[in-house]
């Protein structure tokens, strides 16, 4: 019998002696289950405190593991494959809906990072749940809407993505942070634009075009495109060059209401509701206008 | 120009006065990308170290987010059912094999935790990379396998679950950390086989149910099964009373190879190979049964 | 010989079998030492990186330990004993000429809080060496400065303090921290002014003193003061109702210097410097007067 | 009147604006004072948990600062003081007495090594009371006992300790730890030895002398201590090889007790009391020996 079985157990660890804690002999065959699991209980204690200094930013990011192969064997289009980020876009999107007090997201190539508001106390700001829980929404979104993008391409492995929690305690901060990723984008799709450029349009092998652009200046890079392939890079699609920003706004949407009119019958109205959703940007995010256009993002750094 | 409107909002930094660090003005054209990247890169300094405590044990254990309304929603049965049971269980092995330092997985209902081998380096042992990484693997596991399970049921929305991390100094800090987890998992099981049986073949409403065991010891839960339903809970699945415990074992596996014989014929000759692999078990590992059959698990407690 | 026992009992070391790393036998006996040593030196990535996060005031806080007890067998004046107090300050002083990126100090009772600066770079942030470092300096200096203020009377044992690190991110975070510290002066201050003046000057056992102020508000124990003993609570002594709060100032100094004059003869002239110094100001810092006076103390929110 | 005051400088804060948390505003008069504490309270959850990993052995490690300059400064004797040393040992005397869940201490030059036992609960094994505590007993009771060892020798100003925290989750870990500062000791001993021999008895100037040294190898300085000076190095004082060790250790002490005899009469008579004291010992504590004798000072792995 499993419960007699457990007695039995109980008594091998019982039977320890020296320095270690006592430990309660089983001695009435009905609570030994119980019994044996308090008798365990301890080990809780182990756990500690990993919660976020208040008042900060909370930023999670997560990178793709080992993307560079996931790419490859996923035939994804160079410099850019807009399904997979798309994809990486739609995936930040759910986690966004499901941890509300994300109040803006930014993504490029196979990272994306998520701030929690200053005051947000999910989780009670416990760093481990809130990392985990963002990696884990992610990761099971990005299977799950692989299909939306990718149709019947399909997908060979699931991936991984691994995550940090960096705290930021003013406004200048994390605007720096998110500068610091936007500006990222900007250098590595410079980079990849004209490399692949070099070798998709110019004949060039890839050890050809890397050779091309060491040590190439971002003026080089912008006047070999635009003097050999006739390429601006300025009018390149703004989500290769800026990323993709996610955040809450508000806007109205109509939608029609069954409702019961004076004279009794009843008839689908149009109604105005003002809706909070995740809506995408394309835009730059170092400078002033986009902050100012979005005051609603950050708290105030008075408090 | 992207570059140009860049150094315009560098210009705005370098407005600001007072007590903050100095940006340099960006003066040439080609740089300027380059220089807003630099500028803003102090903020990987706000980045801190969370390298697990040597020598230890390190659990990641994962949880899955609302799963009463999960299982709801997707029909489970009850109170096991073996297709969720297996998916969890599929994941946890996907993880495995991708973290190849985990000794040993052990899970039920809807959680799994990962055991790292006290000697483990992976990701310098940082916690938020081990269990980010974890609870990416094991989410995109999950939704990747579902239809391996679950056949044509369709998954409604990808699901999320939660991780955190705790250390362990000794092996028996870890056995004990082991056995509450199975105690835990023999006391829901348990009250959650009597309480279903009650329902579904006793015809009680759940309230019924639930009062009729309010208070009841082990004891009772095996007499009314035993008595009232002819059951024998002893000889319910291992795996709803157990759980599954995942180990790596090597095992000798026949391949045939195709090999050149000495009269210059090739043929397929059979050939024994040692191999290492995930096994699962749905045994007791409270005693001391388990760990004597598999001494490899843990390594000693005098390093 | 020693070198000899150090390889003996690096021997006895490099026998144990199993798992653990491997040791290297000592082969030389000129290198044993060194060599001892370094088989150890593993025993240093146990430590972990305890770096306060990036541009956050960090505040130590010290406490006396058994103050209580402290003062009885010091007898100290009741309810404030101005040597004491002095005292903790003159420590105080110690503590923020050690460490210049103190910006500001505040004690009341047998506590006292030290405030760097939010860039502070001292021991790399590392919270471990600045809290223990503050500590040992306040005590050292205690015991060092004792009979500054308490003359012939002997010190019967060396005193303990203990201390804490807290990060505030925001000015507004600081500024309540130390109103929180003031208000915490004003609320214990009264209380015993009143408790004091009911047992020394009324009469009272500590027992009625006790129960006359249960429950008494602050215009009760004004009440009380200023009717029964025509004491007027706000013209007490400015330390004892605020505390003593301390910032490093400039202020003009003049010296004389051994200066040749231009007839060739020397002569002692007055010169004026400005010199940083610590100086003690018992005053209201809750309000805005005190920050608008010393506009330096805080670094912007905007950084 | 302060009340008043209070009441006004909250109302500045009360009219702060936007996002942050509302202030209620004080309405009565007397309960301003405890209002205003309540409002600043918030600021206490900023504090962190830091608590140890429980089965750990926490040490705290004291470091001098800027001891070079203090022994020059105080004209300690070369290439050790006595004096100093026992002042260091009296002081960690000191704080193993405050602090008795210190099971060894073990110091050497200007550092000493405090560790608590596993299983300790002392501030709910909070790292940051643990380590200040430690570092604030030893200073003050460096400056308390210091006439003890100086004499008439004034102590010129406080010196100064800081400190550390690092956890062994096994005993190998902990005795290695212990291992390595006592092979610092040696090294570094030895080294000094020879030094301050060659300049002291073979008239080298320091620079001469470090140059001689560079390179040497243990056995190169055992050689020149022996044949040069005649000085077998195993012989010098077992405090400047080793260090000292200092552990708890129960020993019969006879105390005379004023006792009425049968008769009538009192007479005082001889008592054995076994008494729980701080020793110090100045040996070997690398190998088994100094473990087997002392079996008591380690709990077990297996706990």
């Amino acid at each position: 019998m499993s419960a007699l079985m457990l007695i039995g157990q109980a008594g091998v660890f019982g039977g320890r002696v020296g320095s270690c804690w006592l430990r309660p002999r089983a001695g009435l065959f009905t609570a030994a289950a119980a019994m044996a699991k308090s008798k365990f209980d301890y080990v809780r204690n182990f756990e500690t405190d990993d919660a976020c200094l208040r008042n900060c930013y909370i930023v999670v990011r997560l990178d793709g593991r080992n993307f560079h192969r996931f790419a490859e064997q996923h035939a994804f289009t160079k410099p850019n494959d807009d399904r997979a980020l798309e994809l990486m876009s739609r995936s930040a999107r759910s986690v966004m809906e499901e941890l509300e007090d994300i109040v803006i997201a930014y993504g490029q190539s196979d990272e994306f990072s998520f701030v929690f508001k200053r005051t947000s106390t999910w989780f009670k700001r416990r760093a481990s749940k809130l990392m985990t829980h963002v990696a884990s929404q992610f990761s099971s979104s990005y299977v799950f809407y692989w299909k939306e993008f990718f149709g019947e391409q399909p997908l060979l492995y699931p991936p991984g993505f691994d995550g940090r929690v960096v705290l930021y305690p003013s406004n200048r901060n994390l605007r720096d942070y998110l500068s610091w990723r936007q500006a990222d984008c900007h250098i590595n799709n410079m980079y990849n634009t004209v490399f692949w450029t070099l070798v998709q349009s110019g004949g060039l092998t890839t050890t050809q075009a890397e050779d091309r652009l060491k040590g190439s200046l971002a003026a080089d890079k912008n006047e070999i495109l635009f003097s050999e392939f006739n390429i601006n890079y300025n009018t390149e699609a703004p989500g290769h060059r800026k990323g993709t920003t996610l955040i809450w706004e508000k806007r109205d949407e109509i939608a029609t209401k069954r409702t019961k009119l004076p004279g009794g019958e009843e008839a689908d109205v149009p109604v105005t509701r003002s809706r909070r959703r995740v809506h995408a940007h394309r835009c730059d995010i170092i400078g002033e206008a986009f902050w100012a256009e979005h005051p609603d993002i950050l708290e105030g750094d008075h408090c």
